[in-house]
């Protein structure tokens, strides 16, 4: 596995992987991830190693995409077990720039995504899928990958980056990845490092809700209002739990359905896909989860 | 030459071109135009010619870099004689899109560059220089060049350009072109065919001004405000032009230099090249022209 720390290195290993080219195509997969690697980047990389010929593991923690009040600071860091696990699931290389190597200049360039960036985390994180999509833009030309795969439990930012992949004509695939869980249902997040026991004993609360919804939709007539209270309801079950928000919203627009319209009534005649989303703080540490409803329901 | 309307026309061809390949690269030129094409682009086509491989000449006038009142409808197009002109100077493949194929939706991705669009015709020309980030990132996108050829004409376009390049790493050259003019010195733009008889005449005095200061350089004393007004006493000599601005600012960065600092201070001790920048209106025709200063002036 080779480490490439400047955008250089990073360009010089993939042209000498293309010079092995005779005519035939070689593909690269992007795992993009801001370190402290856990099981579900993991299932990327393997996923990525099965559909192309090289994959590339970028490790950057990236300020843009951090409020002023956010823990860019804090965000967890561990380049060494990283590298371990990377190599691990055999990575071909990784892409692990400094601050510098990334922005060497005040950047001026922002990528704007307008719409979908609006609700659920982007009420709440102003700026933070601007500062996703431009980092994404730029690991997308220096790597030039085929296909870039992204977590589920991230679904507003896959559906911000499909979008902006098309409205750019950028020439990857965004290849969406099902959410990896703990046994008791918690979603993996690099985050959960921050929960005191307590709190992590209460945050299977998300999901618990989640698979309420889920159990709720065998009666066909519930609304979208009904959703959400359901889903608030079962969070407020857990003392600790404070909601930001927990709503339904048509995916991958995001768009708001009239509260009054049955869930189903989307799902299955207008096939318009439905994701229950929250965003749920416990102490400091904020936790989101989502689950998207079709007509191939989870 | 071969003329590709789509998309995967353009990356089809791009790609059978590299099928050629047996471990040697081959380079690709991009012309980026809104057509009407002239001597200008021609020389840029040329250029791109002797430094690259493949050349690609784009045709796309481009809804959003225009502002609701400005000259879209009527901006002049001539597809035949366009595609006889590009022929005649041997261009390998024209992308000439329609306006579905380069927005099949609403697009929702903007890419803005902050800071350098403020000034000159960005502060006339609002959303102006985020339709052509966009639309180049686009055109970057689907080509792939190697280098990107533009006129200085339009100083502030490249200035915006190799900002954008620089701080998403795209994997692109921009290579800066000299303004072509005609005998008296107007500079060549497809805009100058709105020109009456009369205001063709006047309109030479936007190359008279910028000679003027040239020559007034010769005086290591002259203010930065001096300057301007020299540029402005003598585009106010022609009784048609309305002046939009006529500024002296740092290039690249279009920032304002202190007004009565003396411009041969930046342009030799401070190593800081200059631009004297005009934009000026005859009838409903707005013309721009500039001259940059540095260590080998024009």
């Amino acid at each position: 596995m080779i480490i490439c720390r400047s955008v250089e290195e990073m360009r010089q290993w993939l042209r000498a992987q293309s010079a092995y080219r005779t005519g035939k195509t070689r593909t690269v997969g992007l795992v993009p991830t801001m370190g402290y690697l856990h099981d579900g980047h993991l299932s990327l990389v393997k996923r990525a190693k099965r559909e192309n010929d090289y994959t590339v593991l970028s490790i950057f923690v990236n300020p843009l995409q951090f409020g002023p009040t956010e823990d860019f600071e804090r965000y967890p860091r561990d380049e060494e077990r990283d590298l371990a696990l990377a190599e691990g699931v055999g990575t071909d290389a990784v892409f692990l720039p400094s601050l510098g190597a990334m922005y060497p200049d005040k950047p001026l360039t922002t990528v704007q995504v307008a719409g979908i960036t609006e609700a659920l985390c982007g009420a709440s994180r102003p700026g933070h899928f601007d500062g996703v999509a431009t980092v994404v833009s730029k690991l997308f030309h220096i790597v030039d990958p085929d296909r870039a795969y992204f977590g589920m439990k991230d679904a507003q930012q896959v559906a911000v980056l499909t979008q902006m992949v098309n409205d750019l004509n950028l020439d990857t695939t965004i290849v969406r990845c099902p959410t990896l869980r703990e046994a008791d249902g918690l979603a993996l997040s690099s985050r959960n490092v921050y929960l005191t026991p307590e709190e992590r004993s209460q945050a299977t609360v998300l999901y618990k809700a989640l698979q309420a919804l889920r159990e709720a939709l065998k009666d066909r007539e519930l609304t979208v209002a009904q959703a959400e209270r359901l889903l608030m309801d079962t969070i407020q079950q857990s003392p600790l739990a404070v909601i930001e928000y927990a709503e339904v919203r048509t995916f991958p627009r995001l768009e708001a359905p009239a509260r009054e319209s049955r869930m189903m009534e989307w799902i299955e005649h207008q096939g318009t896909a439905l994701i229950a989303a929250l965003a749920v703080k416990f102490g400091n540490t904020r936790l989101i989860d989502n689950m998207v409803f079709d007509h191939d329901p989870e």
